[in-house]
């Protein structure tokens, strides 16, 4: 076999991910009791490629594999675990076992975990956990699952503002091993009210005595614990921070929340965003691990719905085809395409303005204003297209007589009236819904579409009998 | 007026989001000779949120308030500006104020602030640089603007692993003015090659005697100066870092990249896919601030060309009209939204995998088999769904006797044959765009939603005619 630890040291340091050892290799190693190599291999691991190697392995040997993980790593490991990974290994712990990897993790994990578990694991979490990690963990479940509150952590350092540097310093050295971050420290009162920061970097360059008060930021920007947690990742977006203070009504510091995590809610809302505008339930699952049917179940709602939405389509068409010249109903893709099109480029714009929060609801005006200047825009010079396209393509081209210059000319109008229409739609809808207190995100694509389908529809039929007369 | 410092101390601290001053606030201290009140509140104030507040002022007075911004502030303030401020700033600058501000510049912002201004600007910029950051300017542009060596920084802590941990922490102490960093420190050789990491948390907790290669960690995941920028936020994303080291090609440190920038690269990159998913020409500009002839121009194109396209399914429309039934019309615009729904789903969900990583190129089978299993579940229950719901609704209820037993089977049974089909070209169409090197993101809805409209028309008359046999 390939000895990892040799290949490893021919060029360091290396990139894990250019040269990850396979779970075989690792298995080959545990299978020839040379466990003080694997530990040494796994050292060099990092915890999110660990855990991805450990569940390629079979199932029956991927306790043994997290077994022998050298001590620090394991908490690290278990925790970028799939749900089913990490119910398989709680199972297979004893008691001690179990609240010793609790002990390890972050309560903000720790929490993350327990969410996902069924009761029966869950209460033997609980049951395993210290007295105080316990009513922690009772607090930060009750707050909901999109606000601050649950994705903060409670391990930070909290400091007094008569500290001198040095004073600070030593506090960091012995409590640093439980905490997330040291490099943003909060400074509070005896009440934990908040009044400051101070940085591990302002720490490692003042003089040992300087008072806390001195260096300490005295301005800052928290969170509440029940505000969004989107909202808190657009905050270290806006400003950079690597941790972010929360605070409850009183501006008592009861958490904090650090940029990993920010990351993560970020994506997490970015996927569920595009999830949702495509007519999807969000699922959290990776897609390669979600078996089909569960992507099924996520996906047939929307599409139900739109479908059944669509018979206003056919009303429309059904009510009109009898009356009008049959020649119309060539352009009615291209008229419910470019509509609906249309439509979703106002969507998602406003969506995302909303969510990133370069919009605000009270720019409704504004946006209304860009978008009809737009819609205007666009229709015209579509319009256009569409006429001069129709003849000489339609017409001209596939040689059909019934395609007259009045065809062209309604097709032309309604287009121009429909993109319009859309553009208005697709902006104030999502606005709309966040006035509501509904989430813009399902005012998308489809949606729209589905919307200014009948309505494009209906234009398209009424200027071409009333304005046009291509009535049979 | 208000005293602004008044409210303020009320009840420190305080998220300047919650009490920000109006530009009009600070006009009036300005106005009333009270600069050293001024300079106090603008110390209290977030650059981001400075540099807003400036923006909103008169622009004859923009750089009035930017003059009188305290020293250390200035700078950080500035490159949060939009672009037309920032020359508006530096044609106000004197040749030695902008050396100065661009001195307090981190070299990943100076260059981004080139790279967006005209060519007479940058030459006073470059003019203005001291010989050592035109150099380092000079080799940063080269770099494609995808590329992690555009986004990285050359300000980074750079140690020896022979050096103890005192000798570290002087050294930090020393160059910690000028570096973006110090929290995460790179150990190289003398020809700058990397040799690990050091946190500023190992050096704050180690004993001062300590030799840096004894707690330095020598497994490092980094990144190369062409490494496309998302795949450099993905590891941010996965390992949670707050820094990532560059290397060229001998593996020597170049430079790094920090959190708050892989932030912004995540941001950047997911806004620029939800545009083009929808069918837009990204733009980089803030929506509110973007004219809108502007985002008339980033929409127009793939309207135009979609538009055009569109003239395949009338050409279907008209080549089958004349010989089928014309109930047959009512349920093109269900069988065109529900086909192109399905396949913005797969598209959507195979755009994104590819990504964040969590789909690559060799899982195309593994996606086609998900894709195909997901199909013919929503294929069969939407079929059975649409098939009851043609005959109660289109045929009972509207009372329409063309919409015969044969015409519902027909619709029911194209629309699973076009809904499996579109989750199959959804699904491996950005697949094939990556192997090909195009963007995955252009192969979204709109563009699906045009083939599948095609193949959908012709499945449905193909399929109406030749086994339901639906022939005038």
């Amino acid at each position: 076999m390939t000895d990892w630890k040799e290949i490893r040291e021919e060029d360091a340091p290396i990139s894990p991910e250019l040269k990850l050892p396979e779970v075989s290799e690792l298995l080959e190693l545990i299978d020839g009791k040379r466990i003080s190599e694997f530990r040494l291999a796994a050292l060099d691991i990092m915890a999110p490629d660990m855990a991805a190697i450990i569940e390629e392995a079979p199932e029956e040997r991927r306790v043994l594999l997290y077994r022998l993980l050298p001590k620090g790593k394991a908490a690290e490991v278990f925790i970028e675990m799939s749900v089913e990974t990490q119910q398989q290994l709680i199972s297979s712990f004893t008691d001690r076992e179990l609240s010793e990897t609790l002990g390890e993790l972050y309560m903000d994990d720790t929490v993350d975990i327990i969410e996902e578990m069924p009761a029966l694991v869950v209460k033997r979490i609980i049951k395993n956990s210290s007295p105080e990690n316990r009513s922690t963990i009772n607090k930060l479940l009750r707050y909901p699952g999109d606000s601050a509150g649950s994705i903060m952590t409670t391990e930070y350092v909290r400091l007094s503002p008569d500290m001198t540097v040095e004073e600070a310093l030593r506090v960091i050295k012995r409590v640093a091993i439980d905490k997330e971050t040291i490099y943003t420290c909060y400074v509070t009162d005896r009440e934990r009210r908040l009044l400051g920061l101070v940085t591990a970097r302002a720490l490692m360059l003042s003089d040992r005595e300087t008072l806390l008060s001195d260096i300490m930021q005295d301005s800052v920007i928290f969170a509440t614990t029940t505000e969004h947690r989107e909202d808190v990742a657009n905050k270290f977006n806006k400003y950079g921070f690597i941790a972010l203070p929360v605070v409850d009504n009183e501006l008592r510091l009861v958490g904090i929340v650090t940029v990993d995590d920010a990351m993560d809610v970020m994506r997490e809302e970015t996927e569920e965003d595009f999830q949702k505008m495509a007519a999807m339930i969000p699922t959290e699952t990776e897609y390669l691990r979600t078996p089909s049917y569960k992507l099924f179940l996520s996906r047939i709602p929307w599409l139900l719905l739109l479908m059944i939405s669509a018979t206003f389509s056919s009303a429309i068409l059904s009510f009109f085809e009898a009356s009008l010249i049959p020649a119309l109903v060539l352009f009615v893709p291209m008229l419910m395409d470019t509509g609906g099109n249309s439509g979703s480029q106002a969507s998602v714009t406003a969506i995302r303005g909303l969510s990133t929060g370069e919009i605000a609801l009270k720019d409704v005006f504004k946006v209304l204003k860009k978008e009809i200047i737009v819609g205007v825009l666009c229709g015209l010079s579509l319009g256009a297209v569409a006429f001069g396209k129709v003849l000489l393509v339609d017409r001209l081209i596939m040689n059909n007589p019934a395609v007259t210059l009045t065809v062209a000319a309604a097709v032309s109008v309604s287009l121009a009236f429909t993109i319009i229409t859309a553009k208005i739609i697709g902006s104030t809808l999502p606005l709309l819904a966040k006035r509501l207190g509904l989430d813009p995100a399902v005012m998308a694509s489809p949606f729209i579409t589905t919307i200014v389908d009948a309505i494009g529809l209906i234009l398209y039929f009424v200027i071409s009998a009333n304005v046009f007369g291509l009535v049979i």
